[in-house]
């Protein structure tokens, strides 16, 4: 398949583009500072561009997303603004400017997070964003038909376990291996609306 | 206790009031239009000043929320955008200043709603408001006790059948009068970070 990866050059989007290339698939990359077509994604004009540049493509996946972090008393409305344009905006974007533009039973694989479902403290701009894009994801899938959109909500990983592993005492983390997995589960697969908790 | 109830004037906040009112509650009502303080909540200033006319509360309860519906093809950014202001962001301000205003033992009860769980075609935009919204007050509620912040997530109303049952086929309705019993359960009792799904 041609599969527009955004977020390529991240932690997850190294691994998921490693991943992409040994299955066969035709990988077109994406971020701000790297990768094939250098845009960002919180910018709709350059969703747009994006998708101009990429022609046709079977699955989009991505792997980008920035949020704050900070004590609930600490964080601003702005903090809650950003990690709405950062992480769900963004990724909302890239499904509704897709939806005429991938194939006709083209896939949307989008990332979320574990703090969706488990919280943990400072975290509360990073679990509202990841609760509005499950949530999205399972309205969107049933509009969309037969084109198809899931969500990858990993724990940390076990790669950036040095940097946040401090923040998830006692939760298992998941290889990146897994996780990506899970993205091949998405694209390669037939389901839709599924949240893929790891 | 001394009650603050936003969205007071609508189909549950009216009821809502009552119900306070009958338990013996001093209910201080809010909306843009009506009650005893006009404001609206999407604005922080005007939050800010809702919690300077009333004083120390209790409990804060909202019942408002406003978000566009229409098909995942034509939602726009700014539809998004206006959801995320209109439901999340008003009601997560709420908690931010209430926190160093209400009683040390205070509660916050929010107002999400089915679709962040169960899928109608033209509902994504709630459906991402709602979850965005269940997911932040799991995250609020572990680091603002003895503080307390629930979410009741009810189906239809009962009483809304005639304005919007026909978007919600075969799913059973909800009495009104069961939705405000969970509004008692979040404010006279003792649990937090409760999503009540009915
Ligand atoms: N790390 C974990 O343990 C973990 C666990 C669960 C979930 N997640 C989620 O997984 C996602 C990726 O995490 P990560 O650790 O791999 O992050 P990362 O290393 O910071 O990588 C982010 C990638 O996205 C790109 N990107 C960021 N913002 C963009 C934008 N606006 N437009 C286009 N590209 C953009 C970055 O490149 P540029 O900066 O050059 O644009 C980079 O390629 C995040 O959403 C994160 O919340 C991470
Ligand atoms: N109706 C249902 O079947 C149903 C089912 C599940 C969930 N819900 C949710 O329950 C909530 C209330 O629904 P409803 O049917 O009772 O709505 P409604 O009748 O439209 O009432 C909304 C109330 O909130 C106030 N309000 C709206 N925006 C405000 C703002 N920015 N600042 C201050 N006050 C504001 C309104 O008064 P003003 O316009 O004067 O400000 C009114 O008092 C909504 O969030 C809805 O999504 C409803």
């Amino acid at each position: 398949m041609k599969i527009l990866l955004i977020g390529a050059t991240g932690t997850l989007g190294a691994a998921l583009h490693r991943t992409l290339d040994t299955r066969g698939h035709e990988v077109l990359t994406v971020a701000r500072g790297g990768g094939d077509l250098r845009f960002d994604i919180t910018d709709p004009a350059q969703v747009s561009e994006v998708y101009d540049r990429a022609g046709r493509v079977d699955a989009v996946v991505s792997a980008a997303g920035h949020v704050p972090y900070g004590p609930v008393t600490e964080l601003t409305p702005e903090d809650y603004l950003a990690a709405f344009h950062g992480k769900v905006l963004s990724q909302i974007d890239l499904v509704r400017q897709g939806i005429p533009r991938i194939a006709e039973r083209g896939s949307f694989t989008l990332i979320t997070g574990v703090l969706a479902r488990e919280p943990i403290p400072t975290g509360s701009a990073a679990s509202m964003a990841n609760g509005a894009l499950e949530a999205f994801v399972r309205a969107a899938a049933i509009e969309i038909a037969p084109q198809r959109v899931n969500a990858v909500s990993p724990t940390v990983f076990t790669e950036s376990l040095g940097e946040y592993g401090d923040y998830f005492p006692g939760m298992p983390p998941v290889d990146l291996a897994d996780v990506t997995q899970a993205y091949v589960r998405s694209v390669e697969g037939a389901q839709t609306g599924q949240i893929y908790a790891l």
